[in-house]
């Protein structure tokens, strides 16, 4: 039995998505993992970065914060140290990478879309939260860009989510919360497409290494959390593009 | 008749407080004067800054940011650009003492509560909302202290809120918000307890200069803010400190 | 009776303004409000923010710096921090909002006029003295400009000072030294042009809140301030624009 | 057939790792991957980081940077930008984890080993060469550790090497130079023990997902790169630990 | 005939010091090298940097600093950019380098004496006229430093002076102007003591190169205005130590 | 006798210049004086100084680091820091002067070649190292950009070659290492051509002012060691320019 009592091995947490949660941005939604909250905003901006200046192509981006009492204990705040945390910096990578693969960027037009990711209660999954809510805020700012004509068809090339897999005394459990995250031998993250895909695979040991076996059994419960998690994505959708 | 043609010269936008909305912090609130939202959260640190060491006496600063999206165009992140902007500044002193303000600091033990204001919508306002919301933040915090035993009386003197007022084409009109904010000629910010007397006074009229009687004039509309602002904090928090 | 003996309670420190103090910039100042001095410089660069780009209006801005022995400790240098303290933004931000206000932006062209306010010895009131000598500064830039044939006619609405008034011990006094400043209850600073118009208004009374009436008492004082400080403005200025 | 064609497509470029290349560090090597060179330095400090102080347990951590023209163009230096690229914040944590994984921190002491991988040369697969040769670095420091008596029995685990994959029209290849890399559709980085267990696993194919079979095709051969590179380790350090 | 026509090649400018020019400091000098202007302020801090903990002896460090508008364009101030300029941070380090050639600083105590420099003003010649004054400054609070017995003897070695040649057309003038400066083939600075002993050299002719008997030509006439100016340091210090 | 003993007082130590280091700089040296190990590059690219737009003449810049080990006990990275210690800034800005007095800039067209001198062992003078590498690695960016046809004749005025002296105990000693460096009393750098004309000179005496008859004797003897120098890097260079 898992340390979160309540949940079974293979047993994601009650996922939320608020769609439209905040008026401005293109995209907004307030998604929940559990205990785990963060707002995700889409904006468009008529820019490109330099290697794309020309190209007609697009460009989708990342920013990931978390406020500092989204945790137990209060954090800095990065613009008080003046540096973003590797940590941080290595989150915003991953988002950038796995939701530019969901879309073809030559489609998109000389633009950029930023995902910014603000946690504001962390019970670990921050970064698959992250992506999958990042995904339905894309999504819902893609269709913005359709409805003003701005594009003609959708870019979209397929839904991708995020989950986050433990292994712990050799058991493997799926979407761990904090107090099991921190205990773990194992962690790691999948994001994967609704054709069963692998995107992004990130998975680290320091504890204690695991087999090919083993990343086996992993794959098979982090690939139905995906599917779950992506019917969730489109019944918030509504199953559209 | 004001821009914002649904209210009164002398009528607050919406007011709307959510106690405890995160698990984490000691104080935890989400409050919105009309589409302005801010986070605010009280924070508790078993330390002091250098000049209060050895003092007894504790100390309430606050820290105050933007998300990115929380106004029509995305801004740059300030972890991002390093720097904490001169505004953002400004009103994160201001925050901090008019919070200080409302505690006998000498009762509070040697102990820093960190306001932290995360504004996620900005329709103008935000210093004001930070404040009100921060104060409840605050007050739940002490209850804290007081519960696990802590503190033994609570170190609150008085109530504290804060509203804003603008002049334009010579009326005066209480709470604007961003579209008649923008081109108001004079913009003041009133922060007062709930003896009527204030605490911070700050009025900028960079477009055109006023009188000692536009004044007052300013004043007695944003004591009527003021007084219906702290009975709603009071309905929050249950009238008891 | 006041702690600077030799002052009433509504009397003014010797206050003295050296005209053309630096050679290369177009308005050079020293300025002393008693042992306060301050260097204020006005700039006149050929280039505006991006937001008047091609709007044919000019732009005010200011710098507010205190060398590190300005004070009775030595301070780190804001060059070795990396950072502009968040005390140094909010007056540099209120000298360049009340010196706007002085001026019709829209007659200067496209030019902004930088007002460095650089701090060399500190007993209190400094805010006020960098803009009442950086008003001074102002003037002597524009008539440069005036007398290069860069513009036709003077830009300048008004004259302005700023003066500071503290409370203490429910005594009202003008223009406090350190020493009185760091006991006071309430501390109020007032810019206003020769009108008797307010343009700025900033008091804060961490320690001891106050009544309007209070307020009242405090503008009055502040007012026969402004009005004795602009007059020796006028002197240094021989009246003229 | 590959890009690299004196290469077949499991085959590793020349490895060369030359010992004791810099005479202060505990421990250094000269590390080639083909063209790509890194300079591994491991240096030994008496201080651990805060949360392990008085824990008996030391710590290791590593910091990655390329010079300027370490690539075909030149790059601005991060102590000029100010800041660590997240690509290097990214790649140092991995550096970390891996090497942390190979030691009993327990049987360090309260000693901080430092692996600094400096990229003098890159052709791809910097992060792998660097803790490739980071960890014979980190050998021979702790062999000197010994030598001086300051340990007695050696924390070393296993030997761990890593290596990258790449999968370009959907055929696996070992090793990639830049000139595969840049143009692959996955790219793949194991890092492993000489037990064939998985420490870190790092995949990002944002070009092209694939599929768990191919996952398990790439670590088949990723498996035979890290055995030839542990024993190519394995000669360098004469078999002893 | 030199391009300042009023003055031979060996002349110095007018050089001008007036001590005690601000109340705060123990030391306190503005020092006029023409129209060159320097504050230069000793401020005595009872620590010593980390190295000197336990040792019985102090140090002198400076910093050195120009407002913006010391020159004839406006500067971006530095704690805006951030960072200090390479230029003064190699100016700094010399006047450190020169002054504290001229104390035991065993005879200190564990005592830091910072020398600031604030150039207000600047036509050339600014290192050489903040070392000038920097010492005069240092003498002041050294002195203070016994008058309050803190020290018994006064640690100083000797007067130290500092002044720049530039050779122009094969000739060499004393003491160069900006107009002079900015055009000179070869720019020498040479900081050296009352025995006519050198404590720092710094000739730079990016360019003309320059033999070995020019330089001795330099040095000759580099000594005379040295001489002149511990003349007039003496004058200012009343001849005491 | 000096401290190094295998050498007498105006011997240099072993200087190697390994030519074409790296592949991808357009000019490569690896340079060794003793334990003194550089890797100089220079890149050029195709852009000026905004000062230089449109001038048709060219610019060469230098940048100096150290890696962290280079030293006896490891130094934080500047990258960490943020900030370029004041000691590289001063080197880099040597270098960068040193190396444009050898070129005339004008035949260079508008390109700047950056030198990079990374440090990666330092047992002293490795500035002196750094400019006489960064000359090397000059010259053949020099040479390949005439082999390219992108310059007709070479912008090559005169070999320059740097040069460290010391005295201590009155004996003057060429290319002081570490040992001899740290209690030396004057440490003085000499940049020279081969003409014997010196480009720069940089002598400080902290701890013992030297009179002009030892600066003369200093000079002797630095011109011993630059002549040295200057053939070894004509032997390299094969002669030709």
């Amino acid at each position: 039995m898992r340390l979160d009592k309540s949940r079974k091995n293979d047993e994601l947490r009650h996922i939320e998505i608020i769609k439209d949660f905040l008026i401005y941005p293109e995209g907004s939604v307030l998604i929940s993992f559990g205990n785990t909250k963060v707002i995700c905003n889409a904006s468009v901006e008529d820019k490109v970065p330099p290697f794309l200046k020309g190209s007609g192509s697009g460009w989708i981006t990342s920013e990931y914060s978390m406020i500092p009492r989204a945790t137990q204990d209060r954090n800095v705040r990065e613009s008080t140290s003046g540096k973003i945390s590797g940590r941080n910096q290595e989150i915003q990578r991953i988002i950038g990478r796995s939701l530019r693969s969901a879309v073809d960027l030559s489609l998109l037009g000389e633009r950029t879309i930023y995902i910014d990711a603000e946690v504001i209660q962390a019970d670990a999954g921050t970064r698959c939260a992250s992506i999958t809510g990042g995904f339905v805020a894309l999504v819902l700012a893609l269709r913005k860009l359709k409805e003003y004509g701005l594009i003609k068809t959708s870019p979209l090339k397929y839904y991708v989510a995020a989950v986050s897999v433990a292994v712990l005394n050799d058991e493997v459990i799926l979407d761990p919360n904090f107090e099991e995250d921190v205990i773990a031998d194992v962690d790691l993250n999948i994001i994967a497409n609704e054709n069963r895909e692998i995107i992004e695979i990130q998975g680290t040991a320091e504890k204690k290494p695991f087999s090919k076996e083993k990343l086996n059994e992993i794959l098979y419960i982090a690939y139905s959390g995906i599917e779950k998690i992506i019917a969730i994505q489109k019944k918030v959708l509504k199953l559209t593009r």
